[in-house]
C-alpha cells in the first residue's frame, strides 16, 4: 500500500475558482490534478494499492482534507487536469456545510472529504505506514529498504513550512529522487515507477 | 542533449477541436500536453537540453510535425494542460496553409511546425543522436550506458504500429522502464530524472 500526502498550502477550500484558469484562480489546484493523475493511473486502469491525501490550505476555510481511495473508487478518474477538477470541485461542495473536526463524508465512491488537518492525516498514516519525507536533502530513494506500506509527504510548489518540517523530523524520513527540484507529480510517477521496480507492493 | 520522440496516431492536425473538451474531441491532445510538462519543467524553471518532437497522425491533414526547442522557448511553457494546449493550436493555425514537405515554420520562438514524416524526423535525430525506442519489452534503462546526446521514441496511448516498430528495429535499441505499461508523460518524467542521475547531460 502506497499513501501520497501533499499539503498545498494556496488551495482554494470552496468551489470560488474559475475552471478555465486553474493556475491564476484556484491557488493552484491544477498541481493536485497532475499528482492525482501521477499517483492513480496506469496506462490501462488505475492502481487500485494507492491512497492520496490532498491537504488544502488556502483560502476561505482552511483545511480540507480530501481522500481518495484506489481500490475504492469507481468515479473514473480520467487523464486530463479539467475532469479530476472537477471531482475536486465535487468535493469541496459537499464539504462546505461540514463542522465536525474529524468527520470524513463520502462524496463519491472512494472519494472522501473532511477538515482533518495535516497533522491528524500525518498521526492517523503513522499507524500502519512508514513514513518519508520527499526533500531534495533526503536519503536516495534506490538505497531505502521500504516495507510493504509506505507513505509519503511531499510540498506543492513553494515546499513545507519550517513548522511542517519541524513537526515531520523524527517521525519522517527523508528520501531524495535528485539534487534538482522537481514538479510534484513529475517526483510521484517516478516513485510509483521506482517502487515498481523495487517490487514494493 | 535530451530529445524525445512522441507518434499520437489520432491527435487533429487542424485546430477543430474543443479546448473544454481536449480528450473527446482532439484525438488526445491532452495527453501531448502532459507529454511536454513533462519533458520541460523542472520546479523552477524548464530544461534548456531538451528538444521535443510532436508527430500528430490524426485527422483531416497528417501528418503535421511540431517541434519544441528548450534552449529556444521564450513563450513561458506553463504547467497547466490548457495554456499549453493553446500553444499547440497556435502552432497548428500557422502550419495550415504549408505546402512544402520539409520546411520548418517558426510560430514563436521554440516552437515549429512542418509536414515532416515520422521517418523524416527519425532519420533527421540519428544524424546527431543515439535512438532508443522505449518499450516495456527493452533492456532496463539502469543498464544502459548512455551518451551525450540521446533520443527516445514513445508511442502514444495505443503505442507505435508494427510498422513503426518494423522502421525503428536495428536504428534505435528498445529499452524499458518497466514491465508495466505506463502513460507516456509518466514514462518521459521518470526517463529525466534517471538521466539526470546517471549524468547525462
Amino acid at each position: 500500500m502506497r499513501t501520497f500526502i501533499v499539503k498545498a498550502n494556496g488551495a482554494h477550500t470552496a468551489y470560488d475558482f474559475s475552471l478555465k484558469d486553474l493556475p491564476g484562480t484556484s491557488g493552484r489546484i491544477d498541481l493536485l490534478c497532475r499528482f492525482l493523475n501521477s499517483a492513480f493511473l496506469l496506462s490501462h486502469g488505475i492502481r487500485k494499492n494507492v491512497r492520496v491525501w490532498l491537504l488544502l490550505y488556502g483560502p476561505p476555510k482552511p483545511p480540507k482534507a480530501i481522500r481518495f481511495e484506489g481500490a475504492e473508487l469507481r468515479a473514473r478518474l480520467n487523464p486530463d487536469e479539467l475532469s479530476t477538477a472537477k471531482l475536486i470541485v465535487k468535493a469541496l461542495k459537499a464539504g462546505e456545510g461540514l463542522r465536525e473536526p474529524a468527520k470524513e463524508l463520502e462524496v463519491l465512491p472512494g472519494i472522501y472529504v473532511s477538515n482533518l488537518t495535516f497533522e491528524d492525516v500525518i498521526r492517523r498514516t503513522l499507524k500502519g505506514s512508514e513514513l518519508y519525507y520527499l526533500h531534495e536533502g533526503g536519503k536516495p530513494i534506490g538505497k531505502v529498504n521500504f516495507g510493504k506500506n509506505v507513505a509519503f509527504v511531499l510540498g506543492d510548489h513553494k515546499g513545507l513550512s519550517n513548522e511542517d518540517e519541524a513537526f515531520l523530523d523524527g517521525i519522517a524520513e527523508r528520501v531524495s529522487v535528485g539534487k534538482k527540484s522537481y514538479l510534484a507529480s513529475h517526483v510521484v510517477a517516478y516513485v510509483n515507477i521506482t517502487l515498481d521496480s523495487l517490487g514494493v507492493p
